[in-house]
């Protein structure tokens, strides 16, 4: 289908499948001209219905509510918020999971952005709290909110990630969940503040500095060890999130933000970095983020929230209503750069479309990916499978298990094959329209 | 300075300045090595402060609470909020002004995000809301929210502003506000939805149809005619608002968008689309949006935002502390397309210095600008001049007013010179530190 074709005005037919299954060129993505409702099939609800006489609802009929100084969402959205593994505040961490399969776009808002704590969130004042950097510096220093708000500042979307993301992907068998529950611990926002290096150059490193230790002022005082490399790179002492203060339970009023790197050393509530010698070994270092593997080993290390990929629409929960036109659409990310390309199956790995990825695309920031789809109303299995611009790829389930094991049920966070699961979330649409987890 | 000097690992002195009063190269916002406490001269708070013993601060000696299924702000945000202008409903317009002076980065998030309801916000079921399209069209639809999510969607960052933001600066004096006060009625968001173009396809556009009607489905049942070209172009059916369903107050669950043009115009609630041959000359297309012009006559259609900046850091409300340096910053955005530069002075409008515009810089969307500054403690007047990649600059207010008059207080909406102000705004540093707006 030529441009000139697209733009004459009059409507032609979706473009033929280019995978099987029915999945579409991406450039049927571009409208113009494509007689979708057609492809939709017969659904009463669009095709045919007259437009008039069109019914007055009652919310039309009086006057509305008034505005609020701080909105919040429609009481219609009460099923749009984050899971929560912990109400009551037992003593033990908690975590509030992201409902992806109920959001759309590149940037979680603030109100559902995954958190988790594990000692509750402490309530600080700003005015009060500080930031120390000492250790092996030439002259330690201590910042107020006020004096960090003098230094240039950037503005940059950066996904953060629990390394212990997909857990429930490394079970045996596949655990049924919504990609809230599978997936629900990671998120994207525009993160401002200050380069972490320009306030390291402002106390002067010494050259026998090779790591730092950022602590939290939160009870466990959290802290994690932080190559100096990464911190000169591009590390931020975040401020605002999404344009505001960040929100209390992501760090406010500083958070340490390292792009692409384990969500838990993205210390929040920061109130100290040390310059060392060496790595501290804290308690996060040597017991949740140490996984043991299968030869017995565990990595020293694993820093790296590596490229991946997966389906949000359709998903577990979010399924298909008749058989004709759908958008399938997803979310990949990558700590090492851009997403490069992320191809999309609808046979369960038979054949491969190329997905249209949302401009801009940024790096180690969500980007959302978009496939065509003429569902015939039978069976399809769907999955996709993501590249960054380094050239790496999201490993198959097959290979991330016999390096990292397996689990029989939802793997003890942890514990054995726990950690970093990357691999393809796979989702079997049956000919209810409904969408079961399975694995392909 | 070159790169290897900033790379050298020494703290190197500052850019000799490139304009007058202070201002710096952008480039010393790359940091790495540039001596900015020095710069600062000599706070206390920042220089010469013992970084042991920390203090423990309350808040570490406790477990904090417990996470919410729904993230609000710190309560010690409680003045990062919208200001009302009707806070007890009275029957008339009620206005929720942007904190911006407050905020930093290139979002707005949805809590702040501004608004202006005519009838109150309507409480609408999305599982009943319906979207008619009809008129000159080969086959009238009605859409339900179910069916538009099949659609191809796109993620876009646009900024939207009521074409009577910055009204105050018609005045012939200058009124004291805050940035929230005199620029609070515009905001960016990253919109989520269905092209207009794609569901214009859909129902066949009647070759006779030349504009179209939207109308929203509040109790005033506001209505606007949009030119058919400008729906072709990039108008959006928006269903998402930065990753979440639109917020009740701007448009939930549905909301017309049209980039660059005129807040009034992005309908919200939207209803109902219909083709007509002619613009339908609407209530606010008469009265509000028509006003009238130093000769007598009257715009009949102003629908463009046009190229426009103000400085959020400093302003009003937000001044300078100690001499020493500071990163001026605030925010550009053109109906047109991307901003291309902004240049900002800092005596007056005698000498200029490029500011570094944040990456990616989005078409009708916020580009965030930074200019280093070292502030010597003495008056200074500062301004910023924004360019748009059509070539377009901010008039002077000498340009503007004499073009669409002055007002002697703030204008009444919808009276002589109250729209599309989109000169400079002044803000003059007194020895104090203290912010005045003021002409120049």
């Amino acid at each position: 289908m030529s441009t000139k074709q697209r733009r004459s005005g009059g409507r032609t037919a979706l473009p033929e499948p280019v995978a099987g299954n029915g999945l579409l060129h991406r450039r049927a993505l571009l409208g113009g001209g494509i007689a979708i409702a057609g492809a939709m099939g017969a659904s009463p609800s669009i095709t045919g219905a007259a437009a008039e006489p069109l019914a007055v609802d009652p919310w039309t009929l009086e006057p509305g509510s008034n505005s609020k100084a701080y909105e919040l969402p429609s009481r219609f959205e009460k099923n749009t918020v984050r899971t929560l593994s912990n109400p009551n505040g037992e003593p033990r961490t908690q975590h509030a999971r992201t409902p992806h399969h109920l959001l759309n776009g590149t940037i979680t808002p603030n109100g559902l952005h995954f958190t988790i704590v594990h000692g509750g969130t402490p309530d600080i004042d700003p005015d009060k709290h500080r930031l120390a950097i000492h250790g092996l510096v030439k002259q330690p220093r201590i910042f107020t909110l006020e004096t960090l708000a003098r230094y240039p500042m950037e503005s940059r979307s950066y996904f953060v990630e629990c390394g212990g993301n997909s857990a429930p992907l490394f079970s045996r068998e596949p655990l049924q969940g919504t990609v809230q529950q599978l997936h629900g611990l990671v998120s994207c926002a525009e993160w401002t503040g200050v380069r972490l290096s320009t306030l390291l150059d402002e106390v002067g490193v010494d050259p026998a500095a090779k790591w730092l230790i950022a602590e939290g002022a939160d009870s466990p005082a959290l802290a994690r060890s932080v190559p100096l490399k990464k911190a000169m790179d591009d590390a931020m002492i975040a401020l605002y999130q999404n344009g505001e203060r960040i929100m209390p339970g992501n760090g406010y009023p500083i958070r340490l933000v390292l792009p692409g790197y384990e969500g838990n050393m993205n210390v929040k509530w920061l109130r100290r970095i040390k310059l060392v010698d060496q790595p501290a070994m804290t308690y996060y270092e040597t017991r949740t983020y140490s996984p043991i593997l299968p030869d017995g080993k565990a990595y020293r290390f694993f820093f790296l929230q590596e490229v991946k990929s997966f389906i949000t629409h359709p998903s577990v929960g979010n399924g298909l209503t008749a058989p004709g036109y759908y958008e399938i659409s997803g979310i990949a990310y990558s700590g090492t750069g851009r997403i490069a390309k992320v191809m999309v199956t609808a046979d369960g790995g038979k054949s491969w479309a190329q997905a249209a990825l949302q401009e801009p695309v940024q790096s180690k920031a969500f980007t959302r990916f978009r496939v065509p789809w003429r569902w015939d109303g039978g069976p399809a299995v769907l999955q996709s499978r993501a590249w960054d611009e380094a050239g790496n790829v999201q490993p198959t389930r097959a290979q991330i298990t016999a390096e990292r094991g397996e689990t029989k049920g939802i793997p003890n966070i942890a514990g054995f094959a726990s950690q970093h699961y990357n691999g393809p979330t796979t989702w079997a649409i049956e000919g209810s329209g409904q969408v079961k987890h399975v694995y392909a």
